[in-house]
């Protein structure tokens, strides 16, 4: 976005409760569809529905299919029937995909009905495949044509309104099985007459509809082309793939990741209503607690260490702190190894000993500066002894954690980044306070 | 990767001392460069080097242009001067710059004395640019014709080796300044003798080098084509930037976020020597050691409190971990917003609102929870008042600095995903601290 167009926005976002219509008309002129969705996105609530009823008609769906789910919805529960019909008149079946999860079942109902039948049947055969598959997100724009045409019969085809990213044209078989690829750029110079066939590009690969959107995306790394076919099971072209696609949903799966390391969804409304955002969050404060409570029962262990030796209570937020922050270090190393395929079963063991091994020296290393600062503090050079103790044991424990629970819980099917570092955290404190006040209940009682 | 030849890698990794000569041979013809990249960053140093001298020639500078830069650093430092020798014999200007960091400044000096002209000159031009600007990683595989050519000019052109992501031609002036793009599918059907000039697409837009990777990438969610020209100030045409680099650009961003959300850089090698990561990982450590002694200190502050009321060292745990996960969800929401674009000075109030409802919603409801239980297990309603009223405060306090700590760092130009949640557990902590403490030693003494 050029910064013209930034500050506009920001002047509208400004305008919060009464929207400025006149300088909304200006603005939204420039504006693609992604970046009037991003405006809505930003929007409070009232102030969003004042903004959507700028938006001209014929723009409308477009934005909607760009919005995240949660504000989309937002949106979408203010249509009264009319405007719900108008908006679903003429969708295709890749818009209806993913407006479906935002619409209620009957409105999708209508809007299939009033689909043409190639459109149907694309809806529905898309709709087969769960939200985690390439399958659901193909589009249609293609360009085929039956395996024994000719190069003339291809520059036919191009004559014709091209779709976007078209580098190759399809061949398929009778029954519409995808058979190979011929680039676009090898028709020049050919002769009329020659079979496509012989033009085919040999190494091109398509992608099965159940493949994994992480994973088709990672296609896209290697093969050269703007676009790859996705076919179901027993071949059959079902649509395309485009590399803009790939980008988005790379966006969206990191995005998601990010979000999902605090216990939120990537579809979340920033302006969420209050209650529901507040239900949402919750329970992830909830799973917190639970973890929390467990550190201060292992603090109670010792209540009688600590009512005699106050420092150990004074100091305990550091022991926590070095084993949460060092473990946190092995975990994200891990669980970014184990999404680049870097860590196989194969080699944790090495990995284990090259942690272990900055473990043990950072341990060593900050065991000592505490262990003398602590001791200077509290007058006691017996406290800077157990608290050094403690923090070699702990770190060392938070770089055996922070390497096995994200292999453990890849092996279980849980992804780390969701859970990762709850669980390590609650290793690291629930060891280190055990561990800090059971030497402090040992060599200062 | 297939699963067979994962597996067959996973053999391999797991023969770590002795590698397996035959078996990579027979592994190795089926791999990509990227995916012999990864195999060797998998691998221990030792069995790297091992694995390394069996990697053919022809494929070694493909290799190590793919690999991260310690690791691929971890190699090039056991080359001798005939091997280095043979590899810099014949690199071109796009692979010199991403070797050259981790080359000799010398060795770097010979390759570009062995470069013919043309390509020395694209290193120099790229080599102006940052690590953040496109232009830096252009690469110079274009299509380039005159801008008053002609239909056939184009055809004949198409005729020989055309570059992959090839979609359009793209025209210059006499000076080499970017003149407009003609899409390749335009020429089917016209005649010879047209000037190419009539077929330009005239909504193409061009991408000035100095436009940060991040920027650069999102270009291609609303460009439909598979690459875009990249230009000087001066509007001279540098190069080209293709899909498939903004889908590398995009892995390393999100990548980097993540490694520096934990100190750590992208580049970071799994099997870094254990003296250089312990020296690196130290200085976060370091950094967090201040925080925890911070909060410390704040416990310090209440030393004859908490020597009479023990229970509040073991409950102090569930104040500063109530706040601080509260606030890095909050946290995590507004990194992502001001990632996206989403927030802008003109919503921060409105959303400080929201977040500040939420966050009291969810105070009200925790502070009784914790409050319940905490009265009860010290059979005394009084800690309980006093764990509740700490707790709402450190959630609203949470959620205040959920918004404003990365807001503020954003402004200051620093990048809240990598300090946003140190600053912010160091709020929580130490309010936590406090506001327990205190509220403990006026209604418990």
């Amino acid at each position: 976005m050029s910064d013209d167009i930034t500050q506009r926005i920001e002047q509208l976002i400004r305008s919060e409760d009464a929207l400025d219509a006149d300088l909304y008309a200006e603005v939204s002129e420039d504006l693609e569809p992604d970046q009037v969705a991003l405006l809505l996105e930003s929007l409070p609530r009232e102030a969003r529905l004042e903004c959507w009823a700028q938006v001209p008609n014929e723009q409308r769906v477009d934005v909607l299919v760009e919005m995240r789910a949660e504000a989309r919805a937002s949106l979408l529960r203010e249509f009264d029937s009319k405007s719900l019909d108008q908006l679903i008149s003429d969708l295709d079946a890749e818009t209806l995909i993913e407006l479906a999860e935002s619409l209620p079942g009957d409105v999708v109902d209508i809007a299939l009905a009033r689909m043409d039948e190639r459109q149907r049947a694309h809806y529905e055969r898309s709709a087969q495949y769960d939200e985690d598959a390439i399958g659901r997100y193909v589009d249609h724009d293609l360009l085929i044509l039956p395996q024994n045409s000719r190069v003339r019969d291809a520059e036919r085809l191009l004559r014709r309104e091209v779709p976007e990213f078209t580098d190759h044209l399809w061949l398929v078989d009778r029954t519409g099985r995808f058979a190979g690829a011929v680039p676009v750029i090898r028709l020049f110079g050919q002769p009329d007459h020659l079979p496509l066939v012989e033009l085919r590009d040999d190494e091109f690969e398509s992608l099965p509809a159940t493949r994994s959107l992480r994973e088709a995306t990672e296609a896209f790394e290697h093969a050269e082309v703007a676009a790859l076919p996705v076919v179901d099971d027993s071949g059959l072209l079902l649509g395309r793939m485009t590399t803009r696609l790939a980008v988005e949903l790379l966006h969206e799966h990191y995005d998601a990741q990010l979000m999902a390391s605090a216990g939120l969804d990537e579809e979340e409304d920033l302006f969420a209503p209050v209650m529901r955002s507040s239900r949402r969050r919750a329970t992830w404060l909830g799973i917190n607690l639970l973890t929390a409570f467990l550190a201060s029962w292992a603090i109670g262990l010792f209540e009688g260490t600590l009512q005699q030796v106050v420092a150990l209570a004074v100091l305990m937020p550091v022991v926590a702190s070095m084993g949460g922050i060092a473990g946190s270090q092995t975990l994200t190393l891990i669980i970014r190894g184990l999404a680049l395929g870097q860590i196989t079963t194969a080699n944790v063991m090495p990995l284990l000993r090259k942690e272990l091994s900055v473990g043990g020296l950072n341990g060593v290393l900050w065991a000592l500066v505490i262990g003398i600062v602590a001791g200077y503090w509290f007058s006691s050079p017996m406290i800077g002894v157990v608290i050094a103790l403690a923090i070699v044991v702990n770190i060392a424990v938070a770089a055996l954690s922070g390497v096995l629970v994200p292999v453990l819980l890849q092996k279980l099917k849980i992804d780390p980044a969701l859970s990762g570092s709850v669980i390590l955290t609650t290793v690291t404190d629930v060891v280190g306070f055990v561990v800090f006040l059971g030497l402090g209940s040992l060599f200062l009682l």
